[in-house]
């Protein structure tokens, strides 16, 4: 009996990707699946314009070509930088109901769409790697992850807490506090939320954390668990805090509780959080 | 006939200053003012705990030592950086009656502190230049002007729209962003309201102002004024907008109406704009 093919469908939301990469990325997958798992880039991932891979209606209308078509099984982002939130509310107004039969899953920037597909309703939808995490020295590890989830939903790919079935949901820390307040702020009640940052000043997670846990809908939450703070820019003065530190700080200050490390972040070793229950994906 | 001494109580509730500024400040008072107006250095502003001019229960205290004391007339901010939103809480359930019955001056970090108050119904709140203004070339223009709000509501501080008596508020784009959806965001309904930024990629004032025309609340404002944006650092790739256009862009998505440029900023022309109606200060 012939698997069926598993089609993945990629668009960038934010900045751009080389077709160097897209050509990578497409070799490493038939490396492993053969012709089981096919990735689709959208010719919209190599546009430019400005900071963007094309212009907010280019990288919107691609969303929605791979989102609204049932032959798709997955939309995968192709990297993060910045511009999700610009095409967030077009794409969400755009959404088909044969959209919401498919997996979703990329981080950083691309949480703002996660995010507002979670607020919709969206059931499988996951922060974990891009096909960009491949430009990282080790980064094969990283891809390999992320279509063992595609392909698989293998266990091995996801952050170990979620395996115990309580709701979870992540986002890079920046990300989440710039969705406060607006229509694509999820309802994380009773979740555990798993927050991740990179190449942030230490003063500006602090603030950030206060602004995430400050929000009266955020302290709903089950507890936050903190994934990996990487490329820390150096604080002057010396900000004499970790970002453990920091976290457990705002927890307290805000009655929120404090559940440990999350296995997540921007490196290789970046695992996969299914949003909500795993029983949904 | 003696005039009344007008007491301007001074604290940090950010970074710390230097003693040497203090004097600098001091002389350039009394230099003007000879004995009608005396500085009030709170010995809190030269403390130092890593990022901060004191813990946060010190500068907390060192707010409420000055605003809960009759005697003074003023409470002037010394500096931004950061801190502010980390005393809030502290300082906003603290206050007594006649904290309401003095002037609150400064901005940038600061703006956390006036949000919480305007929030609270405080009603002689403005954004201006502070202490540490002075370290600028030729800072004493901002200094000076700063004393002639706090000395005499003197009308050539003020920035030229608020003199036509709407209600208007001004904030850093930053800060006002991180108090979005959380306690300290103030009821700005039918205010013009005026921003500035310094020091951050235009990717991220972009963000940020997705994030702030975003929040329903804020789409009740009577619209926005753009003031400068300065420092910011080189976007890769260039960003190929103005902020004026990303302004722009963010007004025409959200309703609001952009209302043109405001006279203020991280520099020494930054002009004075009470919070609210002028009638109140």
């Amino acid at each position: 009996m012939r698997e069926r093919q598993i089609k993945i469908g990629i668009m960038a939301p934010g900045s751009r990707i080389d077709r160097d990469l897209a050509q990578r990325a497409t070799a490493l997958c038939k490396s492993i699946y053969k012709d089981r798992v096919e990735l689709s880039f959208h010719k919209q991932c190599f546009l430019s314009s400005g900071h963007f891979a094309g212009s907010d209606a280019t990288r919107a209308r691609a969303f929605l070509d791979i989102a609204n078509d049932a032959r798709f099984d997955a939309l995968w982002f192709a990297r993060g930088g910045y511009g999700s939130c610009r095409i967030a509310e077009a794409v969400l107004k755009g959404l088909k109901p044969q959209a919401r039969k498919k997996c979703y899953l990329g981080y950083s920037d691309a949480g703002a769409l996660l995010a507002g597909l979670y607020s919709k309703g969206f059931k499988t939808l996951a922060h974990g790697p891009m096909v960009a995490d491949l430009n990282r020295d080790g980064g094969e590890r990283a891809v390999k992850r992320a279509l063992a989830f595609l392909a698989d939903r293998a266990p091995t790919a996801l952050e170990k807490s979620v395996r115990r079935g309580e709701p979870a949901a992540a986002f890079n820390i920046s990300i989440l506090s710039q969705i406060i307040g607006t229509p694509l702020q999820p309802n994380l009640a009773g979740h555990a939320l798993m927050l991740e940052e990179v190449s942030e000043h230490m003063y500006r997670i602090d603030r950030s954390l206060f602004h995430i846990t400050s929000n009266a809908k955020i302290r709903k939450i089950a507890g936050i668990r903190l994934g990996r703070c990487s490329d820390i820019p150096a604080n002057d003065p010396e900000f004499k805090q970790s970002e453990e530190q920091v976290a457990r700080h705002w927890c307290r200050v805000s009655g929120i509780r404090y559940l440990g490390r999350a296995d997540i972040g921007h490196d290789v070793g970046n695992k996969i959080v299914p949003f909500g229950r795993l029983s949904n994906v």
